[in-house]
């Protein structure tokens, strides 16, 4: 008797979701081990014979894409962005933590440029209240007047340092990282809103414009909420 | 006959501020042709034994500072700095437009973090209302999102280009610099605070924070403003 392949709620999310993709699509392309899943599956679809045009939000989602032969593009030729799929640390309804890979400003940004914005998570991700730090793009030349601002609405920030390199992880656009624990955060938007008022910090990872979230479970089925 | 050497609004302006300063201050120096006045006026106080440390807001600032002698610090070292004095493209009573000169976020960095912001000026630059178009620093990623958000907002950004280089400015942080015309602004706060939360803005040149203002004026006579 062989044992079934392990469930990978992860993999479910993310393969559910690049369902979505049509023929003709410009695809926002996020970051992450979910993600990864959505492009692994988009780029056997395009093996297919599916036509579409990838935006990477990081790096590392451009050289997977470019690993799966999904064509790219940039937001320069297509500003608009028919759909962003995209992981999370943490989400409350439709409301997503994002940054624990460092590339939420580019995620923002392309979310932000996209008819429709869909969060793939496994279901660890889910919970009433967010109580994730929030992951801050922080201009190096900021970093103490930004734990100054950080302290004041209450909040503990550190700079996040990297791992297989010393000092601070830098983000492919050449900034620090800090993440800010606020503890248990009952109004997510208007927390978003302060933080985006504070000098110095490039973008925090507070996202509201979550459209649709797939949430992917060991049991093997997944949960899709969609606004 | 001898002509009298011609008066210099701005050099009197910056000359008159750079008296503010004492013996043991950090000092932020800002950036710009008036302020210029200011720090070279405090390179010949610290010839004379005035003893500061200085904290440059941009390249042009920390090139003037250290031809003029003044020792040079850092946020890092120094997260309060005593009082800052920097230009303006224009002012109203105590709300500045900057970043003529592309300086603005690291300008607002330095002023956010002083317990006195001073602006000096000549009377070109004072307006019953402002309406000189708003610099803001932009990632080269949220070039077009940028565009699209200012143009939902009723105003007209274009991406300011290089002079003495190919294509557009880059700031010291490395990013694109935007000049927004909005026309009059009734309430910069208030714009001020959606520009904040437009995705892909760094920073915007819309400072609220000036406590002091030293305005030069062609008869040789300087106005001082105080909240």
């Amino acid at each position: 008797m062989n044992n079934p392949t392990p469930i990978n709620p992860k993999q479910i999310a993310g393969e559910r979701a690049a369902e979505l993709v049509k023929d003709g699509m410009i695809v926002g392309l996020g970051t992450g081990s979910t993600t990864a899943f959505a492009i692994q599956a988009l780029g056997r679809r395009v093996a297919g014979g599916l036509a579409i045009l990838g935006i990477p939000t990081s790096y590392q989602s451009a050289f997977l894409a470019a690993e799966c032969k999904i064509p790219l593009t940039t937001l320069d030729e297509h500003p608009v962005v028919d759909v962003d799929i995209d992981g999370a640390d943490q989400i409350a309804d439709f409301i997503a933590i994002k940054g624990g890979g460092a590339a939420h400003t580019r995620e923002k940004i392309v979310a932000m440029s996209s008819k429709r914005f869909v969060v793939v998570v496994d279901e660890s991700k889910r919970v009433d209240v967010l109580n994730h730090p929030v992951p801050l793009e922080v201009l190096p030349f900021a970093r103490q007047l930004v734990l100054k601002q950080v302290a004041k609405l209450g909040g503990n920030a550190r700079v996040r340092m990297g791992v297989n390199k010393d000092g601070p992880v830098i983000s492919d656009n050449g900034n620090f990282i800090m993440d800010a624990d606020f503890g248990a955060i009952d109004d997510p938007a208007s927390l978003g809103e302060i933080l985006s008022q504070c000098t110095g910090i490039v973008e925090h990872g507070i996202f509201t414009n979550v459209n649709k979230v797939y949430i992917g479970k060991k049991d093997g089925s997944v949960d899709i909420m969609e606004t």
